[in-house]
């Protein structure tokens, strides 16, 4: 597979929201309609001018397929250490089931080391056994607890 | 109890890596000597001037006591949405057990509350159920898995 990588400029943002809403926890949290609302171009201002964070899209024969969203966490722990932080993954419904997924965290574990992280996390919603287990496929470990509080 | 919260200064970067290496997993992972290793005033450097971290430290009679970071990560995710995530949270050895974690932490949730997060979150090391407790004590759910991939 010929997948191409890139950071997301403001031309994808409207084929992004497409993708985080067409899924099914996201299609309760996402208002995908046209003209986007404003919040998604505010959002994506700030992600896009914050060298931390590479919001990126993956294309498969010039079609957009896939975006995750990577962050590097500067911490004072492991002396100063680097944590690289994975979120909001999504592949289009047409395209799932054909490995992409492994394709793109390979990807994503060679950029973390690429930009020095001692470690790459994420959390996965425990109503999500298959993704678990497709995450441990790939060396991860369920070692902690993922804790959310809710603030509305 | 008067504590009182800050942003740390550079000047607080020896009573901070101390906190950090005084804890069982921290003593493993921090070289609390003096001079400090370099990395750690590099750290301190990126995250004191990246507007979306907030290494704070906690004051008590004019002694710093504990000591923790918030993040605010923006996504597209959520309709353009902050996170809010706490990590190297520590309180000094002699000042744990009388509440100061309760204290910290309605702070941080206020704090994250301020800046606009729709969400704080964390990841807790299963091998401290204890701690899963306190979380939950604040109206925290362990809802998701926090998966971990060490890269070295």
């Amino acid at each position: 597979m010929a997948l191409t990588y890139r950071l997301a400029t403001e031309a994808d943002l409207i084929d992004i929201v497409g993708l985080l809403a067409d899924d099914q926890l996201g299609a309760t949290r996402e208002r995908f309609q046209l003209p986007l609302p404003a919040t998604y171009m505010e959002a994506f201002t700030i992600i896009a001018s914050d060298q931390h964070q590479e919001l990126t899209v993956v294309e498969l024969d010039g079609q957009l397929v896939a975006t995750f969203q990577l962050s590097f966490i500067h911490y004072l722990t492991y002396q100063g250490g680097i944590r690289a932080q994975i979120e909001a993954v999504r592949v289009k419904s047409s395209h799932r089931g054909q490995g992409l997924g492994t394709a793109i965290f390979q990807y994503a574990i060679q950029r973390a080391k690429d930009r020095g992280a001692h470690l790459l996390q994420l959390t996965t919603d425990k109503k999500r056994p298959e993704a678990k287990k497709f995450y441990k496929s790939l060396g991860f470990v369920d070692s902690h607890e993922g804790m959310k509080l809710h603030l509305r």
